[in-house]
């Protein structure tokens, strides 16, 4: 099977090293700016690879939104497959994808979209071969689980501990797609389509850790909880909803102990009940090893269809919870003491708690809110 | 596609209900005992299973060595895939499964062998497609695992917490497979046939938790410390070691928060890196799904092939570790103090644990031995 690989950065070289290994896999076209082609594989004309007949998929590897979407359209146009890592293309255009795959005979395979190496998408599917999936949650950022753990074990305060971060290769130069929740927005919006066969609404409650301090994980640690930064999505009665945000966990709880840059997604399924499934988010083997394995499903006969089309309705009150907000603004309406300077809000909407939490910010910047799950 | 399932017990009935909601597979025959054949699908007699060509599948799930292992057997020399929840038998019999299923073009099917619902043996061969495994463990029984969530949370002492598990029905009225740990080397076998390709040596150093008590337990928290009963298994080298033990883990790691009977297994992927699965290690419904997810595997087109004539050396030297040994008997030679009454060992073999441990044993029979691995 001839593929082209498009993006030769991390995770392309990461997929052109595992591919080597594997016997009846061939990367035949490498995509990459025109300074960058110094072998005979590379070229930076795409019409190369979206016109060549013998490529059979394309490993899409770039990042960002465009050219990422003008090409994934022309590989699928095409009938050619598309593996790709890039969540914040599926995220946007995952309806449009999915339409065009089926249309023309081509699949879709989106595994290294979430959770690097973990095989998450797939076990999504498998388990709706059977069971209906109620709900489904994760720490699906290992750049913000670092962040959080470095600071636990450390001491350190964001800034510093996010500066070590950016020097570890854990974090980008501008981390504002991680620290600000839109990186696990877009794997939310990802696995909700695959679990739920509906177009999740970018227009979630999105709230990150950049006002994280280690003062607040202190406070909430006295309280036997420790933070971290949940994708969560719920559905039932033909109606559904999502969230991201901090998230104060019972100290003792599996994701409360999640180590480092690594991420843990969970499901809960109808028969098999919670499953969750831990590994590493992201990196070059890591994540190539997902963007193969889709490869080998795909050489297997394995052809992902996904129908977006359920139109299931968005309804905030699915998801409902204890807050603590931690401010130095009047307390909200309504409001009990949980600890100095921080304040506790029973059942309210995770869009409730946004709202109080954009309010809380304008009078206090510093300003940090955590959802208060109930102890199991 | 039809099938036929062997015993209706919790597992069977488990298998029978999800597959009424599954398209395109019927169970047409039930084995069960003459007097509990209370239905036309049921039958005593192996004989309309086995001779009975339409049938492609047989679901064990008796349990037991007799007469699953026979039963088994005559299927696979008949042509018929196997699927089977049965861990004493495969491990018992893997080679000689594997051998017969392959010499006649019949499947054996193991998923729920291992770990309930928790995909595991699929993942391991999932990973496989690409990587080595030089190395996995886990948490593989859930009643040992509740006992000591219970005896660490509630307080009460070893019996109370066996009795209140057999009440739950989390332990048998025998519970010497689960606290003595045979049951988790069965898994720990089977998983080494898995992912080494070798026929795993029965006689690997077994250990449970039968003299584990509350002040055990109390005395390694006080260390940072909490025991769990894990399989584990290395290869490297041409060479393969496995052991179950008490291991007295760090209390944030992710093995030692895994709450109740819930089970967690793990791997190490030469390019995925490490990958956890959590879940239902036991019960009606996420054994039955595991079974069925083998059921619409094979339908699909799996055909699994086990070969476990890869021939690895068992060396124990390769699982060496620094052991605690809790015992009024006489420290062993090069021990030094880790605790009132307990005995660190630095650098032994699992296989050196586990004799020093039996020599304390027969002086003490309160005696108690855990592993002591080091902090990441």
């Amino acid at each position: 099977m001839k593929i082209a690989i498009l993006g030769y950065g991390t995770v392309g070289r990461g997929v052109d090293q595992i591919v080597a290994g594997v016997e009846d896999i061939e990367v035949v076209r490498i995509l990459d700016l025109p300074d960058r082609c110094v072998e005979g594989r590379m070229t930076p004309d795409y019409g190369l690879i979206v016109d060549d007949p013998q490529i059979e998929v394309v490993v899409e590897c770039m990042g960002g939104l465009e050219p990422a979407h003008t090409f994934i359209m022309g590989a699928l146009e095409a009938g050619k497959s598309v593996v790709t890592s890039n969540k914040a293309v599926v995220a946007a255009f995952f309806d449009e994808f999915a339409r065009t795959a089926t249309a023309h005979g081509a699949s879709l395979l989106i595994e290294a979209t979430c959770g690097g190496g973990i095989p998450w998408i797939a076990s999504i599917e498998k388990v709706r071969r059977i069971d209906e999936i109620p709900s489904l949650s994760g720490i699906m950022n290992g750049t913000t689980n670092f962040i959080v753990d470095a600071m636990i074990k450390g001491g350190a305060d964001f800034g510093e501990t996010l500066a070590r971060a950016q020097e570890l290769g854990y974090a980008e130069a501008d981390p504002s797609a991680d620290i600000d929740g839109i990186d696990v927005r877009n794997k939310t919006v990802i696995a909700v389509g695959v679990a739920f066969d509906t177009a999740c609404t970018p227009d979630i409650p999105v709230t990150g850790i950049r006002t994280l301090t280690k003062a607040y994980l202190d406070l909430f640690a006295a309280h036997g909880r420790t933070v971290k930064l949940l994708g969560r999505a719920v559905q039932g009665g033909g109606r559904y909803a999502a969230v991201v945000e901090p998230v104060a966990l019972p100290s003792r709880s599996l994701e409360a102990n999640v180590p480092s840059n690594f991420n843990i997604m969970s499901l809960e399924g109808s028969t098999v009940g919670p499953l969750k499934f831990y590994g590493q988010g992201a990196g070059s083997l890591p994540t190539g090893n997902a963007m193969v394995q889709d490869l080998l499903d795909y050489r297997a006969g394995r052809r992902p269809a996904y129908d977006l089309s359920r139109g299931l309705a968005y309804d905030p009150a699915l998801l409902t919870d204890d807050y603590v907000l931690c401010t130095s603004a009047p307390a909200p309406e309504g409001a009990v003491a949980y600890d100095e300077g921080a304040w506790l809000l029973r059942d309210v909407t995770a869009s409730q708690a946004r709202e109080l939490f954009e309010a809380a910010l304008a009078q206090d910047p510093a300003s940090f809110v955590a959802a208060l799950p109930q102890e199991d």
